[in-house]
């Protein structure tokens, strides 16, 4: 049987060509008659690895994957995340590089993910909404392909080897506390995002920059959606009746927080002010009232991973050139005054 | 130079896994002699074109490719497309194959689709969304993936040679208006979808059916969006002051219509009854009044979409077994009757 002979030798998924291109780099893991014959029809074939003919076979497929580490049902109820993308399209489409979005149902498919990325069907990758404990980044390190991340990965000693884009997330936390006590508030609670993204974490180290030694139980943690905020109100209100004022970790909590305030009679920002994070619109508008807020710009930040990512494919693989390396991005924010604050 | 040499050979973008291809099942475009020495280099690998083995490569990526022939912030403003990938994410998933969403920012970019789909990077594609004078159905079947298409594509003679899951739009049209009629109306306008869509002039038949010689000043073309929806009613109104019913081609524009007869002050249902159709929830519940409309189960449309391609790659390919070959479905539709008619 020919066919089961082609199946042991090269596996069940066709990984001749994978086979072919291990052996002529020099990597392991193919076992060393196919690797003698494999080696002399190379020969034969004339093919001779060379830096520019291995760019040429990594970056031929013109296009880019995006891998949002939450489940499909998140990334289409977020309009965070279609904002990321509309920054990523436009830049992609300038570059006339195809958006590949892998959409996933939940952490369980994220080995799925990796053989994708690891299969060469695209030049790299912009990754974003990682959460600490999340296997993608050890599948994506082990697929090869180049990574741009969207928000500070979180894992130790990365700052030196990943790229990312970021805002100023802990400054950004600064400026919507600084306001609150600005305003003569002093029972200010926090509503923060899931701590295990280093986008809620680094707010909350904000909050704590402004608010040493503040009673503990002001903190509650959340998860960025508007039930989330909600949920996260009432807990709040129940710890410390006498608040007077919430930052929220995103607009969405915020908007849930507000719906809370409203339920139970109290005034915004009279009784209870709230600051919200992002200044995503339509939401932070359309509050009642409008939300005060730190602004960051989304798009841009999609626009400037894939922009990145771009540059670091075009970049000749040289170790001199790392003077011309793209560097990671934290983008500046700012604080919106609206009615809530 | 032999990088040069190697371009020359196997051209820009490393196609020499596919001149082996090619040549091991008979193609043209290859040279003689590549051709000569590839032969007996396969000879060597002991590599043999089997059918099996051949299904083997071709259908080995795991990966589905998602095309939605709008713009990418269409896909992310209207909930029709989440509920569709929702149904092709869960269906995929159970698979264990993945959901690769092709995103772009326009028609433009439909010949880069083809490319992607073309290169070898999915088994299959799932297309939905198309408009009549689209490239897109062209180019797909140039790049030969197995294809399922959302929607019956419209372009002529395609009944027999494409799979497609649909709604039954003109019956369900016919419903809506017949239960309008039934409630004693009679001045009954239609806001159309975009009529380069199947759906849209489906649903435009079924109105035709059941108001056989109407005022066509009773049509306004319109675009499934909710100002798509509130232009069209202004326009109706202008038209036909008189007017006592509306039926909507979709959810979101019958919500955009309402929005227009509350501002002029008309009442729903009492001086203009209003029927759409998806049943599209939230939307259709939270409208003011609650919206009654013509249900389709997108989300099972989604999954039977899936499910009908991945059955179809597992099918031997061989035209014996044309009696198990899938066949396009058509689901039906129901009304669901709420406040405004």
């Amino acid at each position: 049987m020919l066919t089961k002979a082609w199946a042991a030798e090269f596996g069940p998924r066709g990984v001749r060509v994978n086979a072919v291109s291990r052996v002529v780099n020099g990597a392991e893991g193919v076992r060393e008659p196919l690797a003698e014959r494999v080696r002399r029809a190379v020969e034969e074939l004339g093919y001779v690895p060379n830096q520019a003919a291995r760019s040429l076979v990594t970056r031929r497929h013109d296009a880019v994957a995006v891998v949002i580490a939450e489940p499909e049902t998140r990334v289409f109820a977020d309009p965070f995340f279609a904002l990321q993308l509309r920054g990523i399209s436009k830049e992609l489409t300038a570059h006339d590089s195809q958006l590949v979005l892998l959409l996933t149902e939940g952490r369980d498919d994220h080995a799925r993910v990796g053989r994708y990325l690891a299969g060469g069907h695209v030049d790299g990758a912009l990754v974003f909404s990682l959460h600490l404990d999340d296997p993608l980044p050890g599948l994506i390190q082990r697929a090869g392909v180049p990574t741009v991340f969207g928000g500070r990965p979180g894992w130790n000693g990365s700052a030196g080897d990943v790229l990312y884009v970021d805002s100023d997330n802990r400054g950004g936390a600064r400026q919507a506390v600084r306001h609150l006590v600005g305003l003569g508030r002093t029972r200010i609670g926090h509503i923060s995002g899931a701590l295990d993204q280093t986008s809620a974490a680094d707010r909350l180290d904000g909050y704590r920059d402004v608010m040493a030694g503040a009673n503990p139980r002001l903190i509650v943690e959340s998860d960025f959606t508007p039930a989330g905020g909600e949920h996260g109100m009432r807990e709040l209100l129940d710890r410390c009746p006498d608040l007077d004022a919430v930052f929220a970790a995103n607009d969405l909590a915020a908007s849930g927080a507000l719906r809370v305030l409203r339920e139970r009679g109290l005034r915004v920002p009279e009784d209870v002010a709230v600051v919200g994070f992002d200044d995503m619109l339509p939401v932070a508008e359309q509050t009642e009232p409008p939300l005060t807020t730190v602004r960051q710009d989304i798009e841009e930040m999609g626009r400037l991973m894939a922009r990145l990512l771009l540059r670091g494919l075009d970049r000749p693989d040289t170790d001199e050139d790392a003077e011309a390396a793209p560097n990671s991005v934290v983008l500046p924010t700012t604080l919106i005054r609206r009615a809530s604050a």
